[in-house]
């Protein structure tokens, strides 16, 4: 029970080799979870590239992981053996800090990411405390969810914490493996989705999506015609944008809220903010509550990622296609 | 009754005139006031010196206005002659657009500011809507009240809007006019407050506040001492600062509100919202109902503006005070 065999990679870079490993004695906490799909994320690759510098190597990417429980740790809760389950960007948290225990789970300062430290899900096992082991809804497609644990929770999380209401005007910017997801899921939200993506050959699958409104997103008069026009704007680009025409489609009071990792400081004029009462806002995943209610939300609204699959021997292949802005719009590793 | 005589100026800094100007006849839905105090506040002095590039002149500032009503319109609701009453930022909106319908009439695109095509209150008497003239509550010291309806809601806005606790650890950046009001505020809300001042003059001052911590504010490693400290910051400058310090003051989920007018745009780093769940914002003043709730909470509080009074046909030495840094922490013209 305690072999698991992974893609693993020992430097920045190289390509995935599968090994085997000792994974000890499952934690009296701990999940163990057969891998049935795996979902690649962005945050995979930049992570097996090492470009936040906050990798740990030997790595074993993969943190959007659907499975069965295999094996339950002596403390463990509210599972059981055969259990269809997911596992997203964190795989365990303190659970006694006030993050913690005031359901900020994601928040805890001692959260230990699937893949970071810890062996992730491109494997046939990966393990996961019981509270981050997340229950999977009936009715759900186990073959597309993968990519809903960490791509969806990302941008499912505003909705959620902002409370945002069905009557609002909601921008998504990027049109990926995010972006795709968000317009998705602000749509089954009920809310007035705005697409905002640079790349033509994306405008009909958005509003496929379900967005109401197809935007150019590098075209500055395109821009200014919506100005004024949201409630929230959900950026999912980790590039360097034209933020104050991005900030000028707000309405008063409106939110941009980012959540892609754009590398360059945002440059957020005083007055934007202060004249329309605007904010501007980021988050990472979410908590186990905000996991449960995404899942069952996805479930009763037939939320789907638009998955290509690869089988997860072929996990290289998937990392170079995802690398070449191929991938249309996320990749899942069948085990 | 037409006549209304103000300290008035016709171009960019030149010095205010006490002139004679016909006001014509009172609109329906307008009240008129006789000034018995008002406040000058850094945005008059940025007005009449023409900083924001808004300004239209002849200019007749002043909009921290404490005065009796002394006629009323036709269609004026809810107040009688001889009423004592107060004018801010706002002397009218539109009242049908839906900003006003929601309760928001303080981001009415209509808004006409009390300073900027309209006369304000550095005159012995200034009209203004009868939604935006409001009634001072019993109890509350007149003298010092007037720079409560402009710098006071300016800086209690963001308690109201976000639904502050008084568990919340608030601090305050820059301790100045709008800031020592802030901190005045907050300690009464009942938070834990935190002055940042560049000033080692404010620090004792700042204790008088009511403030429980003083934090020196151009100082790195005292920024870095309370870094993840506090849940709201409101930054009450007009200065480029260390933001990432002072971002970096927050707690997780906590949020940096922004009530100066800061002349560069604020350079937010991405990982600092995602990775903390963090908001940066703004507001401008209040809408009616927030400036009623400010002034009865302040006289409940005794909350009270620290003034230094000139008479109003010293305006002008009043303004070169403001402008040399000097005032502690507030002007208020005696009519």
């Amino acid at each position: 029970m305690s072999e698991i065999h992974g893609w693993m990679t020992s430097a920045a870079g190289a390509p995935l080799k599968l090994t085997t490993l000792d994974a000890g004695p499952l934690a009296a906490d701990d999940v163990e979870v057969a891998v049935t799909y795996c979902g690649v994320c962005h945050s995979d690759l930049s992570m097996v590239r090492n470009e936040w510098h906050n990798a740990r190597y030997p790595l074993l990417p993969g943190h959007e992981v659907i499975g069965t429980v295999s094996a339950l740790g002596a403390n463990a809760k509210g599972l059981r053996i055969g259990q269809a389950v997911g596992i997203g960007w964190t795989a365990e948290s303190c659970m006694h800090c006030q993050r913690c225990l005031s359901g900020n789970q994601v928040l805890c300062d001692q959260a230990v990411p699937t893949i970071v430290g810890h062996h992730g899900g491109f494997a046939d096992k990966v393990r996961a405390h019981w509270a981050w082991t997340i229950p999977l809804p009936e009715g759900i497609d186990q073959a597309s969810a993968g990519p809903l644990l960490c791509g969806g929770m990302t941008v499912f999380k505003p909705l959620l914490e902002y409370r945002v209401l069905p009557t609002a005007r909601v921008g998504v910017v990027g049109i990926g493996g995010l972006g795709h997801l968000a317009v998705k899921f602000a749509a089954a939200w009920g809310c007035e989705v705005t697409a905002f993506t640079s790349n033509p050959g994306k405008v009909d699958e958005a509003w496929g999506f379900g967005a109401h409104h197809v935007v150019a997103s590098g075209d500055a008069k395109a821009l200014h015609a919506v100005a004024g026009s949201l409630d929230l704007l959900i950026v999912t680009v980790n590039a360097a944008m034209d933020w104050n025409a991005l900030l000028q489609t707000l309405d008063k009071r409106g939110r941009m809220h980012v959540v892609g990792v754009v590398p360059e400081p945002i440059p957020v004029p005083a007055f934007a903010l202060i004249g329309g009462q605007r904010d501007v806002s980021g988050s990472p995943t979410g908590s186990p509550v905000d996991l449960a209610q995404m899942l069952a939300f996805a479930a009763r609204h037939d939320v789907r990622p638009q998955v290509e699959h690869f089988p997860m021997a072929e996990v290289n292949a998937a990392l170079a296609h995802l690398q070449a802005g191929k991938a249309r719009y996320r990749i899942v590793l069948d085990a």
